[in-house]
């Protein structure tokens, strides 16, 4: 191996930019050069062994660099990384340099083999592991510390010296992307792994998630419209409606597992090995040893931790789902007293008046949502997690349960205090189609607008009008450091799991949910597809094999909606005529029925295996591979 | 590793016998040939490179033979099985020849590297995997087929030429063991590592569940005493009793997943790989592709055998279950015959007709837990199972819920639908007791008093009345071959289980059952000791890293006990003059309570972590140090 580090140059003629590094304005110039020469140098020196050019525009350079890699660089350091490809077996395996000739579609003239997303996913991957050697400080910046195995990347993000690092666009890829995507009206599934090659696995994963979860909601959506037709109020019915979607919900997220299993499996991200996860760059504590690399690396006390949780976050987070439910109940009485106001001007400034109560709260709770927002995002980093998947499942945590009880604490209180269910139904309906028309609007369509607006001013000035494509390097590389930042799929997740609750906790109340939800995801697709594509800059792929903490988000919401809807079923005229003596025996019945479908829940859960047959086989014929392999070592 | 398997020789002069190999009587000549040829010849050459010796008694060769392995030979088969042992740096890692001079207490001259247990373990796995070549049959047996990469071994077991397999015990260790272990009287913990060396992971594992259940019920006990004293009927604390029972219960099984993790790291299991799992001995099929392997071997079809599951084993165990139910109400109706029989004549026959029917239904009881043993023993096998760890989770999983039913049914009866406490307390407290002494009764002390009587009967045919440690080997076979077999933990978990639904179902109504249940697994380890050194043949060990599907079961009946917790409190006369007027709420309370103590029990099953940090942090530095060292290849 040390020799085919060694061959490569570093030198190649044909330079291809895949990543763009900003530096600040005014870093200084022995900084620059520092920074360079390890980007430069050879591995065995303790460089990356990439390619780097400075941006030369036409006002001068400008700190902006453009990295590159030489062909056998990349391959080197996709074995590096772990990446799984598939082999002319037709079998997925780990990708190694000196395997490489078994790989489908490998040639060493193949410059294809590799593409874009992961080439790019690979040069963030070195670019973060290259590694203070002896270096005390960053030259130039005596402030910024630096020791033995520190990410030199990571400590001059910190210190404000680097910008940013953001991987380029393709354009004549996205184009054909875009066209293939949502540039032509059609019927049809979106082109996954097109997307998964553009902008890597979790990005595909979520829009895998969002096409199979809308294709999953048809069934219930075609049930409902019929029962919304024709039998209005006649809940008897509904408890097979009900049944139904409880069922179909438990259905739905475990196929959705098999389903993803097979998507990651074709994709190798199944298979990939985790990387040993590096600090999050927040994290800060007293020079320390790792005690499982034996590093030297900032240390902080999990116990000291463990305290800021359970004595400051979660108190934290209490009061704040207190202090919501307070406001709730302001709302609540401003209602009764605009419908009083109401009832005894009947004026109609007071039929003005009724509305106000629902556009304060409207406001407030969109307010709070922002302020906890950023009050979690604070308590989690102040928590000092070491990693930045723990800090990840921490923050999306306290955000969940606070906009849980912020969306549907004010149904709860009408469906179960107030016992009001036309109230009920008329309060799902708005909440759920403002909702989506506001999400539609402030995630996509505005940005969208903004940047359009941006880039024609932008392309004014440069007095050019030439087409996107015809764009030079120059001018994309400004155009993209001026887009907005990716945040990843956090938001377009919330939301779904937001909509998932208004269709399935009161389902039994208003089944039209599942038709508005349907509707609003085809959109929603073409809205996030749009987002991806125009608005923001690339995002680095990132590899993963699922969902992550959201799986275990939905299935928790659909343990909550069999409580609900059983509750909800119970409460109805219909089903108490059926017991006209006894509220008791009433009661008993709804709770036997209730823990009677938890528990078909579980077993279903428990019975359906996760991964299909096949996906198992393959994964058991890999594992007897490398047991085989081990004993003839 | 070539040179190392030629250098072994196979005819070492100090010959130590590890384990017992019994052939049918008249077994051919030529079979007996063929097969210690076999397990004599090089492993190059496809054999198992062991050594054996016929054992040659008084009345001549009576097809026994002795199998052991040289040091070398011994060590080689510990790589092979993956066996995890210390290492000088305190550290546990899978044992290889070429890493030896690394382990702690390896010396080339040291016998005990490897535990005697840990040798039979091998041997087993050794002679297990010895497979046939170009064989198309036993010699000497045109009906007992082979084919290339059968294991012998499990044909001739199934065509019955073969008799047991069995490890020699150690009379020395054995002797030692038994003195630390239960010879004494004292208070203190069980020697686990002692056992584990001796018995191997599962058994030891078995104890030390049994060892730390026993701990963890001495709370519940000692809190039920003064609720027993003090105030039998003063249902009003008895709320906070099983409010304390339910969260007690859920904190157990989760700190005994740690403090399992923790033993079984210490004993190597935790980190040891799975091997690929052989088709169980009863898996029969046409012959065809393992699409795993790629070997030839008999296969059956996944689909036919999840029809015969869920098409015939499914409603046949629905069926046993609605019998059994069905035999209780005869039971009830028995009941009240007699009671009204004794009311009409007063007499002593009368009186003593009133226990008739609790004997007919404990006997009828007992016989249909037989009977549906073996019916459940026979569906399984007739699934055609291809593992032997599919098999024995479908049979526990159905003796599991047919035993359950059974045990609990007529407190489920006499609790939610007579709804009479009295009875229920009686009814508790007898089959609770009556079980546990039956139990001691059959399962050690029957077998031990049988045991002891033919070993009498035996010295005395032998006209010799040494000491145990003093029988020559021949003497020592002879009795240990006699001796019942171990069917593994299956029986002992069981009641454990069962225990446990006695302790916690109905905990509120029965506070003592505790104190019984520690009193009870007091002499449990006592009588379970004594069947493991003085009953049954040595069984081989197995390694395993936890309890398996019975942890699932625990935490099942946790689960439910909080349902039937809740209802019984519910149902007390003091908790219902809290709601004297309405019935409705004082539901509604009991059901939210019981919904608020489930979200409480998973919550805390999440957050508690199932590995302590130590162990966390170990297996870290190992999959870190795995990483690295692919990264150096």
């Amino acid at each position: 191996m040390k020799e085919s580090w060694s061959s490569v140059d570093t030198l190649e003629t044909n330079f291809r930019p895949l990543v763009v590094i900003e530096l600040a304005k005014g870093t200084k110039e022995e900084t620059i050069e520092w920074f360079t020469k390890r980007i430069v140098d050879k591995k065995a020196n303790g460089g990356a062994q990439l390619l780097i050019k400075p941006l030369v525009t036409e006002n001068g350079n400008e700190n902006i660099y453009l990295v590159g890699a030489s062909h056998l660089r990349l391959l080197l350091g996709a074995e590096n990384v772990g990446l799984v490809k598939e082999c002319n077996d037709n079998s997925m395996r780990a990708f190694t340099y000196s395997s490489r000739k078994t790989f489908k579609d490998f040639a060493d003239d193949n410059q294809n083999f590799l593409t874009m997303s992961e080439c790019q996913y690979i040069i963030k991957h070195e670019l973060e592991n290259l590694r203070a050697k002896d270096e005390k400080m960053i030259p130039g910046y005596p402030q910024a510390k630096l020791y033995p195995g520190k990410s030199i990347v990571r400590r001059l993000l910190t210190n404000g010296i680097l910008v940013q690092i953001f991987p380029l666009h393709d354009r004549e890829e996205l184009k054909k992307l875009r066209h293939t995507w949502y540039g032509q009206v059609k019927i049809g599934y979106q082109p996954l792994d097109e997307i998964r090659c553009y902008f890597g696995e979790t990005i595909a994963l979520y829009f895998g998630f969002l096409e199979y979860f809308t294709f999953a909601l048809i069934p219930m959506a075609v049930i409902g419209i019929p029962y919304y037709v024709f039998a209005w109020e006649d809940y008897d019915k509904y408890v097979m409606f009900a049944t139904f979607n409880l069922l179909w919900s438990t259905v739905i997220l475990e196929v959705w597992k098999r389903i993803c299993a097979v998507m990651t499996y074709r994709w190798g991200t199944l298979l990939m090995k985790r990387q040993f996860e590096e600090p999050r760059p927040g994290f800060h504590g007293v020079l320390g040893i790792n005690p499982v690399t034996g590093r030297e690396e900032p240390v902080y006390s999990s116990i000291k931790r463990q305290l800021r949780i359970y004595l400051v976050s979660v108190p934290f987070v209490c009061l704040c789902l207190y202090f919501s439910l307070y406001v709730m109940m302001i709302y609540f009485d401003l209602e009764q007293w605009a419908l009083d106001y109401h009832e005894e001007n009947k004026s109609h400034f007071s039929s003005l008046m009724l509305y106000v109560p629902s556009i304060i709260y409207a406001v407030v709770i969109e307010i709070m949502n922002r302020i906890y927002r950023y009050a979690a995002e604070f308590l989690t980093s102040w928590e000092n997690h070491r990693l930045e998947s723990s800090y990840q499942n921490h923050l999306i945590l306290k955000v969940l349960v606070f906009n849980f009880l912020n969306c549907f604490a004010s149904l709860f209180y009408i469906a179960f205090v107030l016992f009001d269910m036309k109230l009920l139904r008329q309060s799902l309906a708005t909440l759920l189609i403002t909702s989506q028309i506001l999400n539609q609007f402030a995630e996509s369509l505005l940005p969208y607008w903004l940047q359009k607006r941006h880039m024609k001013k932008m392309k004014e000035r440069m007095h050019s009008l030439k087409m996107d494509t015809d764009l030079s390097l120059v001018e994309q590389v400004n155009s993209e450091k001026e887009m907005g930042t990716y945040l990843g799929t956090f938001d377009d997740y919330l939301e779904l799991f937001l909509q998932f609750g208004y269709v399935s906790l009161f389902s039994c109340v208003y089944p039209l949910a599942a038709v508005f939800a349907v509707l609003n995801n085809i959109t929603e697709i073409y809205s996030d597809a749009l987002k991806m594509c125009r608005v923001y800059k690339r995002p680095f792929a990132e590899p993963t094999a699922n969902i992550g903490v959201w799986q275990l988000a939905f299935e928790t919401m659909s343990v909550i909606s069999v409580v609900t809807n059983c509750i909800l079923i119970g409460m109805s005229p219909q089903v108490n005529a059926l017991f006209p003596d006894s509220k008791m025996d009433l009661i008993l019945t709804v709770a036997l029925v209730e823990h009677l479908l938890l528990a078909i829940k579980f077993v279903m859960a428990f019975v359906i295996p996760d991964k299909p047959r096949d996906i198992q086989i393959k994964l058991a014929k890999l594992e007897f591979e490398s047991l085989e392999a081990l004993k003839q070592q």
